[in-house]
């Protein structure tokens, strides 16, 4: 099974949902998914995925003194998908490798989009110039209360955008779920769910996945 | 005479050239026409100026194993530049402080859009969205062969786009040369010439914008 999906471009996986929404389990689950297939793939992460991606997530995340804008906020998250899309994403899908990313672009539209306020102009400008087209070919989102999640990250250090306040992240979550109706490659799950059932539903949309694309 | 300058906005005074036109003696040159003349000012750089953008351009500077692609440098200096808008130079303009930058987006365009090839539309945009039509009164150009800067660099510890090649650096001086054509606010001195001329010539367009500015 895996020689099928050696030739051609690898397919693009992406997971979404704030924190507290259960995405780390779930990456694993899409992962072992793959694994079950033969199929190859890598696993990665936004904002980063490269050393200097890396570093723009550790300036973005940080506790500045300083107000930091939505638009620095936005270019500093472009500024590290083009270094993830030119020297991990787009060479590895050419060469017929799968790529399984914990957050995408739809973050961007949900967090500075929605919950900034930022121009929803600009970050389709962006994307355009960053992403030239390519776009994941199947995205989860794991959509849950903010007030829910928020009892589940209770006791955790939380860094600078988990600090922000309830409004944000319910802006956030309408923006996540506009996106969900807008585009047929994201398929929502209830992560509100026992997390039995959150990982069938994602192992289910997986397996469907790689059935669709010829596995 | 510092009067006549607390009212109304503050000047903007940029000073552009490669590392080795003598940038920062001048730098000095601008400050103290300015403290001779009885204006408050604010002395600061790009990329830079803020805790944040500072940041952001160690990450642009480092010495990087991976390849940094030109959009990704242009966006993290638009992301510094956002900053300093907004935390800085902005709020400092609107009191009636001028400022004094060593280096803005004349920079980007020579180096990012005539030195990497990144689209001048791009550059444009960015402007746009992040200066929304701010841009420098006064803008001195020092413009020099960039094998005599090259000579007066030698022994120098170098930054990652220090490190570039002859080709990149004469590519970013015909792309400030042709800046200081379009550009009124933007005067060329040949930095090539003596010290004590150059540092006379920045003097007296200085004095003279003081003058044109009713100072």
């Amino acid at each position: 099974m895996g020689a099928a999906h050696s030739k051609g471009r690898g397919r693009f996986i992406t997971l979404e949902g704030s924190e507290g929404t259960g995405k780390s389990t779930n990456v694993s689950v899409i992962c072992r998914c793959l694994d079950e297939a033969g199929i190859s793939y890598y696993q990665t992460r936004e904002p980063g995925g490269t050393p200097l991606a890396e570093a723009l997530r550790g300036n973005l995340l940080q506790r500045w003194a300083e107000p930091v804008d939505g638009l620095t906020e936005l270019l500093i998250v472009f500024a590290a998908r083009n270094q993830h899309l030119c020297n991990e994403i787009r060479p590895r899908l050419a060469s017929g490798q799968w790529v399984v990313c914990d957050r995408f672009t739809d973050a961007t539209f949900a967090y500075q989009g929605a919950g900034r306020g930022v121009e929803e102009g600009s970050i389709s400008q962006l994307e355009e110039w960053v992403q030239q087209g390519l776009q994941p070919d199947l995205t989860i989102y794991l959509d849950m209360d903010p007030e829910l999640a928020e009892q589940r990250l209770a006791g955790r250090m939380k860094d600078r955008l988990e600090l922000e306040q309830k409004q944000f992240f319910a802006a956030v979550r309408r923006g996540y779920q506009r996106r969900a109706q807008q585009h047929k490659r994201m398929h929502t799950v209830d992560a509100a769910q026992p997390l039995a059932q959150v990982q069938q539903q994602v192992a289910a949309l997986v397996q469907d996945f790689i059935q669709r694309s010829g596995g």
